[in-house]
């Protein structure tokens, strides 16, 4: 099974470049975002989201190389996603993410709201002077679907009747929205076929929904130490995704106790419970192998190259973290 | 004198239209952000920004009819200017704006970044959608200007050694940028002359910098109850405005005050009066008629109309805040 890095290494050198061009993009004249930049654009992310796009942009161009409009497609992208970050852990009030302080509790929730604005703000411009009216209309629709997926997900908090389409909406939102839209775009800068284009899209998809699935059950199997926070935590926040629902389908005594909010001692293990004891899990992991294998079969069609073995051995590795 | 209801009424009926669907927009599926918006889109906003994008596309309409882009354009311009001054509570931690309770303070900072962020997603996405590179390319400017500037007023405070340049870059990011890039994009939307678009751009840049000269003063000058939070609360959080700057320069004096940050308890008290016996209030009331004059001389080229003749009349309207 190869790691992360083994992964993307046929864009290592490019997401080094990204990551300090991003770090002084942001820190340059600004003091009090410095501090925020270095913490946000240093610390261990996987930076899969701009990998993916620069992976994409390698195996799209005839000669292996990046064009700077691919470069800063990738920019983009991670800008958005850091400042979607920022501001969901401000909103979530989360303290610490992968193990890692979050910007509002390091410094104070005045900070993240400034240093999200800042990273939104020069994503748009960077989006604008990219000069392609349909990368900037995939893009905001990105951003838009972010904000619409926080809401969302605030709003089903402890909902029991939520529907599994629901849940499916709001991890499309929050997470794939992103991966399948800069996907696209990268194609888009690269004037692929519109059918080209949505298989791009559809890779993106079902990738990101791959992967927000296995974030889902790890969350049920993982320990603390493994996730960087405490396992079990989405349920506990009252946020139901795949296993959970899964689990409510056979165990009714469940929702009673969703409901109440676990207001009783016992009531979050006895939840647990419920979801181990059902076929929650597996049924979730047959969810996310089959999204993985229709990011693979998405893109069949590309020609060869170190950059197309490393797209189709991701969705593999999004699943390999379940075992 | 004119009341703003009266200058703005060749555009009422319009901006009646634009805030009503602003609500429904923002609130629609969405409890949490109803609250919000039904809060900021009804309390008593003079609404100049929208209104003047209204005056101008319907000064420029050959047959004095609104286009549905220009509609558009002016809900953008909103929804931005709203968006930024949520945000900017939050980071400012204001608990009024204009004698109103803040977002933040009438909900809580969570509410406050959720409804941020989702009207900045949505004016991305609706900027976008006019399928006009130039002008989300003026707008995305807009919003990266705004983040700057925050970031800027954040920066400089208690600085006494900063420049007049300095706190009217400040200005232009805060409060002209977004009025003179809507005005400017309004004329595109119409097809104007690169000339005219200038003073478009011209106009709305005077008018803002007008607009928050005059603010800067009435701080001065203005009682608590008139301005809707405390007299002087700018030089007291440190922000040093055209009174202050102008003031400085006669009064050595109050260098030491600001730089101890009023700690003394008659310090601001001793500050104010410092500021009061010097030419500063004179001096920036010379500075705001520049600017209102620059930005009336601006639209000479307009047709006659009524929207014309509310849009001349708009800079002395600013300044007759101050008598």
């Amino acid at each position: 099974m190869a790691t992360v890095t083994e992964l993307l290494q046929p864009v290592e050198q490019d997401l080094e470049t990204l990551l300090s061009d991003l770090r002084s993009l942001i820190g340059a004249g600004h003091p009090i975002l410095q501090a925020a930049a270095e913490h946000l654009f240093s610390a261990g992310g996987k930076r899969l989201r701009p990998g993916i796009v620069l992976l994409i942009s390698r195996a799209l161009s005839a000669n292996g190389e990046l064009t700077a409009r691919h470069r800063r497609l990738a920019e983009i992208t991670e800008m958005i996603h850091t400042a979607s970050l920022v501001h969901d852990d401000v909103v979530d009030e989360a303290s610490t993410r992968r193990g890692v302080a979050t910007v509002h509790s390091r410094f104070n929730h005045r900070v993240a709201v400034l240093a999200g604005d800042f990273l939104f703000a020069q994503a748009s411009w960077h989006l604008a002077n990219l000069d392609d009216l349909e990368v900037v209309k995939l893009l905001s629709r990105v951003i838009m679907d972010l904000a619409d997926g926080e809401v969302k997900q605030g709003l089903f908090r402890y909902d029991t009747g939520q529907t599994f389409a629901t849940y499916l909406e709001k991890s499309y939102c929050k997470t794939a929205s992103l991966i399948a839209n800069s996907a696209k775009a990268a194609g888009v800068l690269s004037n692929e076929s519109s059918e080209h284009l949505d298989s791009l899209y559809h890779y993106g998809r079902q990738l990101g929904l791959a992967f927000q699935v296995v974030d889902d059950i790890l969350d049920f199997t993982g320990s603390d130490q493994q996730l960087g926070k405490p396992a079990a935590s989405d349920l506990a926040s009252g946020y139901l995704t795949a296993p959970a629902l899964y689990a409510l389908e056979e165990q009714p005594k469940l929702a009673g106790l969703i409901e109440r909010e676990f207001s009783g001692d016992e009531d979050l293990a006895q939840a647990l419970e419920l979801v181990r004891a059902s076929r929650a899990i597996p049924r979730s992991r047959e969810l996310a192998e089959t999204f993985a294998r229709e990011a693979r079969e998405a893109l069949a069609w590309l020609p060869e190259s170190p950059s197309r073995r490393a797209l189709i051995e991701l969705p593999e590795f999004v699943l390999g973290r379940l075992y």
